[in-house]
């Protein structure tokens, strides 16, 4: 029986290892990176191998970032006292590149999964509370997604703000804004195959004109 | 504006450029690699680097392989007066898994194709007629694909091996049986889903129980 050459079946067997990269795929980027010169499947592989240099997370909201503090906690143009959450540092990256957000951010690094051993510890729920505490916070808007675990996630920060909420009451200051992003219809979505919840979601959040 | 790391960026972009990677997979990759440990990221990066250490192509059938002959050629175990002709390594590959095929192979290396500019010259046709006229052939089995291009290809050469069978038969020698691989129902498929030009090839190439 024929076999392909071992250095080919090796990477195949590499690339098939990748998320959403089958046997086929692995097969047919293999057989593509072997046409390639090799100055591009060397560029490719030193890419790879470099990819965790020079990258470290802010000490203060989590995010991925070249620099810590980041280049967001590092502006002062900021506005400092409104703190967005999100999952991972790419959300945050989405967020920031609209435009329309000019607060900092804080990175959970995760969501609240009991199925998978992520509990609150597991996230920086406790780091997010003390900046709540200690830095002068106006508002948190939370961006987790909106998934079961994103839900359950944003609910129980919601409870937690609310606790720290009432001890500042207590000390006569300006409370905290909690809010949560929309959900609702995107846009270019069609209203005929959206999903019951979505649905849901779509008429509880409407806004008089 | 927050911007990516520079060396998750790079990797971003140098997976991008790999044929079905949009720049969205190539983001879910490029994190993936991050979270992964240094091993099996260096494991990638060098297999993806030494994918061209030890491939050659046989001088016989121009298959990809590590020796020159390949094993298929250099086993006297097999037909060789038979041979397969194939656009790629890979299809001879398929075609030797199966196991029920004992003769040799001839790898064109592509197809005709006038409009990408690949003539006759640039595949292996020429060596093709040069083994056919210099070996004892008895059959030549034409397994181009059944696209527009690989039925004109197995078209050409089939003339061109008949020319031949011209100048055998003068010389009073068995002509070359040529032949071309079946075209049908692939096992699995549905009757009422086939393309017409499937349906009528099965019709055409119908056999008598």
């Amino acid at each position: 029986m024929a076999k392909l050459p071992s250095s080919i079946q090796r990477l195949i067997n590499e690339l098939s290892r990748l998320p959403g990269i089958g046997p086929k795929t692995a097969q047919r980027l293999a057989f593509y990176l072997l046409k390639k010169d090799s100055i591009d499947i060397n560029n490719l592989s030193l890419a790879i191998s470099q990819v965790k240099n020079g990258v470290t997370f802010c000490s203060v909201c989590h995010i991925m970032a070249e620099t810590d503090p980041c280049g967001i906690d590092a502006d002062p143009k900021r506005d400092h006292d409104v703190i967005c959450v999100v999952e991972e540092s790419l959300d945050a990256l989405a967020i920031d590149k609209t435009g329309q957000f000019n607060g900092v951010f804080h990175v959970l690094g995760g969501v609240l999964n009991p199925l998978e051993g992520t509990g609150p510890e597991q996230l920086t729920i406790n780091h997010l509370m003390q900046r709540v505490r200690q830095e002068e916070v106006k508002e948190i808007i939370i961006a987790t997604n909106p998934s079961l675990e994103g839900e359950t996630t944003a609910m129980h920060l919601a409870k937690l703000i609310k606790g720290v909420n009432q001890e500042i009451i207590k000390s006569g200051n300006q409370e905290i804004k909690v809010s949560r992003i929309a959900r609702g219809l995107p846009m270019g979505g069609d209203l005929e195959y959206a999903d019951d919840i979505t649905l849901m979601r779509a008429l509880e959040g409407r806004r008089e004109y």
